[in-house]
């Protein structure tokens, strides 16, 4: 496994430590794993980072004792990282670290702490009923370290990019596997093999392999249909490559396709390209999904197609930006704070799709990177029906 | 896919109405996906429900609204269910179905619900700075499905003994794949296929395999290292089969073992046993952990044993009860509310192991459920050191 130098983590530190302290806060709990990965490479199940002005303290419990201290013999973790195994519990352990940063003020992360967590805190520190007092303040704070995480660092990119290489490298033995006669099941358990045998540690979201009318539902699960001449099958599957994911869709047709799903097929290949052709910094997210959707529109799908042309990709296997329609009522709550403008290496899907149902579904889905000139494919697995 | 009849959810909607009303409410939004699948047998991405003592509101996306009308139709979504498709946002539409209940007081689930999103609900129903008035009020529940979720009901524990049944049969061919030469990464790849082929729809966990010295590392993920004459290997592998989870770990030796690993291997097996032999209605889940931990201690492997010896199994792979250690300073904030003892459906793992830092580790892991005359053990494979 690859890692993030010390040099990117430290950079990674120096913006959260700016964007925080410019919110007014000393300190920032972090609990969600994926940040906690981000800025230290610990890819654990269990972990509470705690980053002040001058310090990471990082909180984790006997599992993973030996592994921290190996990665910080072996340079992979920050040099900077203060070891606090857990004595007790989680939160009391972080209880203690808190109580040892009096009168700060520190910042949680609001969308990845419970009501009932952020609650015993509150009451352990002494933090109700207005006493205060010794104890640090304890505030919400909404997406500090995603805000970093959304503009990929050369680190990242080098990473998403090998991963691409990896799954496009692949993809033309996956499509092998659409066989008239097995099923979606069989199809699936075949394709996660061969992206471990390419090199994955694991799939990044369970593999849709979609037959025939089952194409039509976006997130069918591989189930006990038999693949049939004159289906079309749609292949959703991705792969998690030294931590980052990468999500591709291809699609395969059991037999010459018929006229109506060459219709569909083609229509949704333009309306992929046209999106792909609308990416450079600056532009609207929005008007990227506009493009893929005006593009279906003119061949009577503007229907049919009721997801988002795309999403980030990086730690998680859906993050920001969210690549979709402009919500007509303003920004829902789960977008608050995102801004509309995509940037320089960014990263993130392009996937229009259309569903017939009770027919069939098509969607195309590659990875790209926003570049200073316009857009990168990182994916570069052949496009057309794979006629099998 | 075998799911929980009408029947099967009806008494499960009662328990819970039960429950909540008992606790003076009229509603309960449920958020947790979990949940949400034992009270409705939907397995989709995203939804949520509001359980009131007359009505089961479902509200979920155009993903799956097809899928949820197919199971109505199928007969496998409760009769009751009133489909919501989400306009906007979840949280929005959740606001509005709220606000349908005027006057009444509803819990949302606290361990399950962010508290951004806490907040917004809250805002959005005006029920900050003590305005109210029409709307719902909003407070906070804890465990309240879960409670019910503990002890298994007929279907759950027949899918589970038939998820059992399935490990315990693929376990011979499973052990197979350990061979000298090998990286523990393709012996992972190779489980987790054998596992697809045995009929499991996923892993429910990253699969184990740790072989030597990676052994002593209960959480290792599988690696490039290759497997060597000498090695004790440990496999701990599980998967999903009708949606609950069984769980497993078995121990190989290439080669013979040196008296070492024969002395560990044996008093693993012995607290294990003890472990097993301690299990009945209404006994300790701590005592059930001193058991194997006494064993263990009268080896002089007392400080070799750092975790818990068993977790509860179902629809999560770790849910209550825990079978540990007795907390030195009265229950930690995570495991408020557990009660001590085991009841008679409860189904756990009974997984003891010693790690010896640098040199190997031994786990033997089985699944049980605690029956009215004692205990029945669902998982039968083989529980010898395999040699190879």
């Amino acid at each position: 496994m690859s890692y993030a130098s010390a040099d990117f983590l430290r950079a990674r530190h120096v913006r959260l430590r700016d964007a925080f302290g410019a919110a007014g806060f000393d300190g920032l709990i972090v609990t969600e794993l994926p940040n906690i990965f981000y800025l230290t490479n610990f890819s654990g199940s269990a972990a509470i980072v705690v980053l002040t002005a001058e310090r990471l303290l990082f909180v984790t419990d006997f599992r993973y004792v030996t592994a921290v201290e190996s990665a910080r013999a072996a340079g992979t973790a920050p040099p900077d990282l203060e070891l606090i195994r857990v004595d007790g519990s989680y939160d009391e352990t972080l209880v203690r670290v808190l109580q040892g940063l009096p009168g700060a003020r520190v910042g949680f992360e609001a969308a990845h702490l419970s009501f009932s967590r952020h609650r015993w805190l509150a009451r352990a520190l002494g933090l109700e009923g207005g006493a205060g007092g010794a104890a640090c303040r304890l505030e919400p704070t909404e997406g500090l370290v995603e805000e970093g995480r959304l503009r990929k660092d050369a680190h990242e990119i080098a990473t998403l990019r090998a991963g691409a290489a990896m799954i496009s490298a692949a993809t033309a033995d996956i499509l092998s596997e659409v066989q008239a006669g097995r099923t979606e099941r069989d199809v699936a358990a075949a394709v996660d093999w061969r992206m471990r045998q390419a090199g994955f540690q694991r799939p990044a979201f369970e593999t849709i392999v979609a037959s025939g009318p089952n194409g039509a539902l976006p997130h069918a699960r591989p189930g006990p249909r038999t693949l049939t001449r004159g289906d079309l099958v749609v292949l959703d599957f991705g792969g998690v490559y030294d931590g980052y994911c990468v999500d591709l869709t291809r699609m395969a047709s059991l037999g010459p396709p018929d006229a109506e799903a060459r219709r569909v097929y083609d229509a949704v290949a333009e309306a992929h390209a046209a999106a792909v052709a609308a990416v450079r910094p600056g532009v609207s997210r929005f008007a990227i999904d506009q493009a893929a959707r005006d593009t279906l529109a003119r061949h009577g799908l503007a229907e049919q197609f009721g997801h988002g042309t795309g999403h980030g990709l990086g730690i998680d296997v859906h993050e920001r930006p969210r690549i979709t329609r402009r919500p007509a009522g303003g920004a829902p709550p789960s977008e608050a704070g995102e801004a509309e403008a995509v940037e320089t290496h960014m990263v993130f899907t392009i996937e229009p799709g259309a569903y017939l149902p009770g027919r069939l579904g098509v969607r195309i889905e590659d990875d790209v990177v926003v570049t200073s000139s316009g857009v990168e494919l990182l994916t570069t697995a052949a496009r057309d029906l794979a006629i099998r």
